[in-house]
């Protein structure tokens, strides 16, 4: 297998919720040809599709129980510049609706960062790390 | 926001285990200078990505209760460009030491995918999309 993502799909309960957060609460654009009512693409750069799908559809897609909402054993997080483009964001989310769940704080790692939760508790946090590499266009680079 | 991930963090319960699973197994790379004892980094092209970290981390560096494992209420998808390189691609992940959740076979979206499971449960959705674009260098590309 090659070294590769294609979809993140997050299962939501309110697809229409779901979608006017990350639409008009963070400002993401959803791919109008691909999106419909039962699903919304966001087309990332790079090739990456983050999508948002009714939770029940995906446990039953993929066939198996829809088990109640809990921590979902994952984090997203989306890296920023500077260090107090973290407090910036995570209020452009709290404005959104998400709920604050770590406030921007200095980390044990030497950087700077805190979490939101979006309307299904998924966890992103936004963060700023000096050691790797963020570049202008928002890619991560890894150190060689 | 910008529209872009950085990270995605699995939260595993043996880091160890979930490392030989993507590294031996998948035959991914992981990044040496990124990653320690603690945590794991895979450099995806396109500036994301892809770490392990282990669960109850997660959920205390988030300041989340770690529940009980369940559905993460989340899948990751692998796009291939070849419809006989779904099952193929389950059987890698088989012989790895996944669990097979769902066998390959036609969808009701025009597509042909399977779904396996890694060493925590985490969705893994192999797909073939004839109605999306796959680059061969594997950027997916949704209709403008």
């Amino acid at each position: 297998m090659q070294q590769r993502v294609s979809f993140i799909t997050l299962g939501v309960s309110d697809l229409a919720r779901s979608r006017r957060f990350y639409e008009q609460g963070l400002g993401w654009e959803s791919s109008r040809r691909g999106s419909s009512d039962g699903v919304v693409f966001f087309q990332m750069p790079s090739g990456l599709v983050f999508a948002l799908f009714p939770r029940e559809e995906l446990a039953k897609d993929a066939g198996v129980k829809n088990t109640p909402i809990g921590f979902s054993g994952m984090a997203l997080a989306y890296n920023v510049h500077e260090q107090h483009q973290v407090a910036e964001t995570l209020q452009i989310a709290e404005k959104a609706g998400a709920t604050i769940i770590k406030p921007a704080q200095d980390t044990f790692w030497g950087g700077h960062a805190g979490y939101f939760a979006d309307p299904d508790g998924f966890l992103w946090e936004i963060a700023w790390n000096p050691h790797f590499e963020l570049t202008p266009d928002g890619r991560m680079i890894l150190p060689e």
